[in-house]
């Protein structure tokens, strides 16, 4: 069955923004680059919160961006996409747009023939993904910083989640790769 | 010089304990005692807030406790041991008690000769420390569960901190253990 995978970069103390939305802090380098376009290649899903698919869904590099930053958002674009929102309907690009009934939506989206499904974010939209045990693998980047103050990866999680540790990487710019799946109990 | 090392345990999601003060979430096994007892050898202090130290800075494993975990015990034991409080000035095993200064303090016990210094917690000193650009090294084992709700290992952090990737360790129970220095800015 496709896994639902979250995927994403946070900093040494579990913050995903800075207090004012800063990600200045992550890495996006042709290592960075590397990383996330081999993820890309055993997806063909995306899973959207409304307010990170209003900034990234669509978005478009200009045109002086690096060629390995076409090259993500190129083949994202290719990607199916859902937007999980209970306030708008519609948006660029036109994804599939869920309003209610996740847990349901979700379970029958695995069920179908496909690749893996990235849990894009954000904060919000993985709160309500782990509390339905919707999760079967976390990737973390963690970047070598403790930003101090900022956005909580995991927050509001109403029951412990044990995890399976699969694999550990290193990167030359300091950050490591945690890869866990949901443990059985 | 000498270094302060912040070592302990934390969840996935960056938490010591639970919102009950639980660690029942810690293999306190033979593979964490051989750690624990790796890590002591390279140090000779031990730097406690009040409410860790009242809770095991002079805490004897009851008879029946297993031989690693008397042996971690007696080991502390022999340890020079200093609690930092502005409300207590006299603790069970008298350690030397910092009420005050604490950065000279510190600075000063980094001069000395002698062997590493382990900041063991809480988090309220580890705040303070953090704050006042006193640690040196960070070794956090991250256990392989997301707890959802408790006390964060990182809170009220005035600063970012950078940091250098030293190394990453993983163990059979899927505990990794991950090595930072701070980073020169």
């Amino acid at each position: 069955m496709r896994k639902v995978i979250l995927s994403l970069a946070a900093s040494f103390d579990s913050l995903i923004e800075g207090p004012n939305g800063e990600i200045d802090w992550l890495p996006f380098n042709e290592e960075a680059g590397a990383i996330i376009s081999t993820f890309l290649q055993e997806i063909d899903t995306v899973l959207y919160g409304r307010v990170s698919y209003e900034a990234w869904g669509a978005y478009t590099p200009p045109a002086d961006s690096s060629d390995f930053e076409k090259d993500i958002y190129n083949t994202l674009d290719k990607m199916t996409k859902y937007v999980f929102s209970t306030t708008a309907t519609s948006f660029a690009g036109n994804p599939t747009v869920v309003s209610s009934n996740v847990k349901e939506v979700v379970e029958n989206l695995k069920k179908q023939p496909g690749k893996n499904i990235w849990l894009y974010g954000g904060a919000n939209l993985i709160t309500t993904f782990l509390n339905l045990d919707l999760v079967d693998e976390f990737r973390v980047a963690i970047a070598p910083i403790i930003l101090g103050a900022g956005k909580p990866l995991f927050k509001d999680i109403n029951h412990r989640v044990p995890l399976k540790l699969v694999e550990v990487k290193t990167y030359e710019s300091g950050m490591i790769e945690v890869i866990y799946q949901r443990a059985t109990t």
